[in-house]
Protein backbone atom coordinates (compact mmCIF):
# COMPACT_ATOMS: atom_id res chain seq x y z
CA UNK A 1 0.00 0.00 0.00
CA UNK A 2 1.13 3.23 -0.96
CA UNK A 3 1.58 5.56 1.99
CA UNK A 4 0.91 9.12 0.94
CA UNK A 5 2.51 12.28 2.23
CA UNK A 6 0.47 13.99 4.87
CA UNK A 7 -1.88 16.86 3.24
CA UNK A 8 0.38 20.19 4.63
CA UNK A 9 -1.42 22.47 6.79
CA UNK A 10 -0.57 25.83 8.53
CA UNK A 11 0.05 26.20 12.07
CA UNK A 12 -2.06 28.50 13.84
CA UNK A 13 0.45 30.91 14.88
CA UNK A 14 1.52 30.94 10.92
CA UNK A 15 -2.20 32.13 9.83
CA UNK A 16 -1.74 35.54 7.98
CA UNK A 17 -4.65 37.94 7.70
CA UNK A 18 -4.68 39.04 4.03
CA UNK A 19 -4.09 35.19 2.77
CA UNK A 20 -7.84 34.23 5.00
CA UNK A 21 -9.05 36.90 3.65
CA UNK A 22 -8.08 36.36 0.13
CA UNK A 23 -8.72 32.99 0.77
CA UNK A 24 -12.54 34.12 1.56
CA UNK A 25 -12.93 36.65 -1.35
CA UNK A 26 -14.32 33.83 -3.24
CA UNK A 27 -18.38 32.96 -4.13
CA UNK A 28 -17.68 29.87 -4.16
CA UNK A 29 -15.42 29.75 -1.34
CA UNK A 30 -18.03 31.46 1.05
CA UNK A 31 -20.48 29.11 -0.01
CA UNK A 32 -18.50 25.91 1.32
CA UNK A 33 -17.25 27.88 4.01
CA UNK A 34 -20.81 28.64 5.03
CA UNK A 35 -21.47 25.13 4.56
CA UNK A 36 -18.79 23.39 6.94
CA UNK A 37 -20.12 26.56 9.40
CA UNK A 38 -23.66 25.01 8.78
CA UNK A 39 -22.88 21.78 10.31
CA UNK A 40 -21.60 18.68 9.52
CA UNK A 41 -17.66 18.32 9.28
CA UNK A 42 -15.57 16.03 7.23
CA UNK A 43 -17.62 16.93 4.21
CA UNK A 44 -16.23 16.04 0.57
CA UNK A 45 -15.69 18.06 -2.48
CA UNK A 46 -18.83 16.56 -4.09
CA UNK A 47 -20.94 16.94 -1.08
CA UNK A 48 -20.73 20.84 -2.07
CA UNK A 49 -22.92 20.63 -5.44
CA UNK A 50 -21.53 23.84 -6.37
CA UNK A 51 -21.79 24.71 -9.86
CA UNK A 52 -18.05 24.44 -11.09
CA UNK A 53 -15.86 21.47 -12.33
CA UNK A 54 -14.38 18.83 -9.78
CA UNK A 55 -11.14 20.26 -10.63
CA UNK A 56 -12.28 23.99 -9.81
CA UNK A 57 -13.51 22.51 -6.71
CA UNK A 58 -10.56 21.03 -5.86
CA UNK A 59 -8.51 24.34 -6.32
CA UNK A 60 -10.83 26.09 -4.14
CA UNK A 61 -10.37 23.53 -1.45
CA UNK A 62 -6.71 24.12 -1.57
CA UNK A 63 -6.48 27.60 -1.33
CA UNK A 64 -9.09 27.19 1.69
CA UNK A 65 -6.38 24.97 3.16
CA UNK A 66 -3.51 26.74 2.46
CA UNK A 67 -4.62 29.72 3.87
CA UNK A 68 -5.35 28.06 6.91
CA UNK A 69 -9.62 28.30 6.71
CA UNK A 70 -10.37 24.33 6.68
CA UNK A 71 -8.43 20.86 7.27
CA UNK A 72 -8.20 18.37 5.03
CA UNK A 73 -7.68 14.78 5.87
CA UNK A 74 -7.12 11.65 3.35
CA UNK A 75 -9.49 8.74 3.65
CA UNK A 76 -9.18 6.42 0.81
CA UNK A 77 -9.93 8.55 -2.50
CA UNK A 78 -11.54 11.48 -0.92
CA UNK A 79 -10.50 14.29 0.88
CA UNK A 80 -12.25 15.24 3.71
CA UNK A 81 -12.89 19.14 4.65
CA UNK A 82 -13.21 20.35 7.85
CA UNK A 83 -13.55 24.50 8.90
CA UNK A 84 -10.83 24.85 11.22
CA UNK A 85 -13.19 27.37 13.37
CA UNK A 86 -11.03 27.36 16.39
CA UNK A 87 -7.69 28.62 14.81
CA UNK A 88 -9.77 31.42 12.99
CA UNK A 89 -11.51 32.50 15.92
CA UNK A 90 -8.39 32.48 18.19
CA UNK A 91 -6.05 34.46 15.38
CA UNK A 92 -8.98 36.59 14.47
CA UNK A 93 -11.56 36.77 16.39
CA UNK A 94 -15.16 37.66 14.93
CA UNK A 95 -13.50 37.52 11.77
CA UNK A 96 -15.53 34.36 10.53
CA UNK A 97 -18.69 35.48 12.22
CA UNK A 98 -19.13 38.63 10.64
CA UNK A 99 -18.24 36.89 6.92
CA UNK A 100 -20.87 34.05 7.96
CA UNK A 101 -23.69 36.73 8.97
CA UNK A 102 -23.06 38.68 5.53
CA UNK A 103 -22.28 35.74 3.23
CA UNK B 1 -11.49 74.49 -16.49
CA UNK B 2 -12.17 71.46 -17.71
CA UNK B 3 -14.80 69.78 -15.55
CA UNK B 4 -13.42 66.33 -14.31
CA UNK B 5 -16.02 63.19 -14.61
CA UNK B 6 -17.28 62.24 -10.78
CA UNK B 7 -15.14 59.12 -9.58
CA UNK B 8 -17.73 56.41 -9.61
CA UNK B 9 -18.44 54.39 -6.11
CA UNK B 10 -20.81 51.86 -5.55
CA UNK B 11 -24.18 52.15 -3.42
CA UNK B 12 -24.25 51.07 0.03
CA UNK B 13 -26.49 48.31 -1.47
CA UNK B 14 -24.40 47.53 -4.05
CA UNK B 15 -21.30 46.24 -2.29
CA UNK B 16 -20.22 42.42 -2.35
CA UNK B 17 -19.01 40.84 0.53
CA UNK B 18 -16.71 38.73 -1.83
CA UNK B 19 -15.35 42.21 -3.73
CA UNK B 20 -14.78 43.96 -0.66
CA UNK B 21 -12.64 40.74 1.14
CA UNK B 22 -10.85 40.99 -1.96
CA UNK B 23 -10.04 44.60 -1.77
CA UNK B 24 -8.80 44.02 2.09
CA UNK B 25 -7.01 40.86 1.19
CA UNK B 26 -3.36 42.66 0.74
CA UNK B 27 -0.96 43.66 3.38
CA UNK B 28 -0.62 47.17 1.46
CA UNK B 29 -4.43 47.85 1.10
CA UNK B 30 -4.59 46.43 5.12
CA UNK B 31 -2.48 49.22 6.07
CA UNK B 32 -3.97 51.85 3.74
CA UNK B 33 -7.64 51.27 5.97
CA UNK B 34 -5.70 50.68 9.27
CA UNK B 35 -4.73 54.19 8.68
CA UNK B 36 -8.05 55.86 7.76
CA UNK B 37 -9.57 54.36 10.15
CA UNK B 38 -7.15 55.36 12.82
CA UNK B 39 -8.13 59.33 12.40
CA UNK B 40 -7.90 61.62 10.17
CA UNK B 41 -9.85 61.17 6.58
CA UNK B 42 -9.37 62.92 3.74
CA UNK B 43 -5.68 61.28 2.96
CA UNK B 44 -3.75 61.17 0.37
CA UNK B 45 -2.21 58.59 -1.24
CA UNK B 46 1.24 59.98 -0.54
CA UNK B 47 0.22 60.41 3.19
CA UNK B 48 0.91 56.66 3.67
CA UNK B 49 4.26 56.22 2.65
CA UNK B 50 3.79 53.14 1.41
CA UNK B 51 6.67 51.29 0.04
CA UNK B 52 5.32 50.92 -3.33
CA UNK B 53 5.63 53.17 -6.39
CA UNK B 54 2.69 56.00 -6.66
CA UNK B 55 1.21 53.71 -9.80
CA UNK B 56 0.98 50.65 -7.70
CA UNK B 57 -0.42 53.17 -4.95
CA UNK B 58 -3.23 54.72 -6.79
CA UNK B 59 -3.61 50.84 -8.16
CA UNK B 60 -4.70 50.14 -4.40
CA UNK B 61 -6.36 52.87 -4.20
CA UNK B 62 -8.55 52.45 -6.96
CA UNK B 63 -9.16 48.34 -6.12
CA UNK B 64 -10.61 49.90 -2.56
CA UNK B 65 -12.78 52.34 -4.16
CA UNK B 66 -14.18 50.03 -6.31
CA UNK B 67 -15.17 47.82 -3.69
CA UNK B 68 -16.70 50.47 -1.73
CA UNK B 69 -14.22 50.34 0.75
CA UNK B 70 -13.05 53.57 0.36
CA UNK B 71 -14.72 56.90 -1.05
CA UNK B 72 -12.23 58.98 -3.13
CA UNK B 73 -12.64 62.92 -4.27
CA UNK B 74 -10.72 64.89 -6.53
CA UNK B 75 -8.93 68.45 -5.42
CA UNK B 76 -6.90 69.70 -7.80
CA UNK B 77 -4.65 67.14 -8.91
CA UNK B 78 -5.04 64.69 -5.59
CA UNK B 79 -7.17 62.28 -4.84
CA UNK B 80 -8.41 62.73 -1.15
CA UNK B 81 -9.29 58.70 0.46
CA UNK B 82 -12.19 58.44 3.48
CA UNK B 83 -13.05 55.47 4.51
CA UNK B 84 -16.85 54.09 4.05
CA UNK B 85 -16.67 53.06 7.67
CA UNK B 86 -20.87 53.53 8.38
CA UNK B 87 -21.63 51.99 4.86
CA UNK B 88 -19.35 48.68 5.58
CA UNK B 89 -20.60 48.81 9.15
CA UNK B 90 -24.36 48.60 7.54
CA UNK B 91 -23.78 45.95 5.35
CA UNK B 92 -20.97 43.53 6.79
CA UNK B 93 -21.48 44.13 10.89
CA UNK B 94 -18.64 43.56 12.85
CA UNK B 95 -16.61 42.84 9.79
CA UNK B 96 -14.18 46.00 9.43
CA UNK B 97 -13.36 45.95 13.20
CA UNK B 98 -12.63 42.21 13.18
CA UNK B 99 -10.32 43.36 10.25
CA UNK B 100 -8.68 46.42 11.88
CA UNK B 101 -8.24 44.58 15.14
CA UNK B 102 -6.28 41.72 13.60
CA UNK B 103 -4.10 43.32 10.97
Amino acid sequence: MKVLDPIPHPARAELDLAAVLHALSDPMRLRIVAGLAGGEQGRSCGSFALPVTKSTCTHHFKVLREAGVISQRQRGTARLNSLRRADLDARFPGLLDSVLRAA
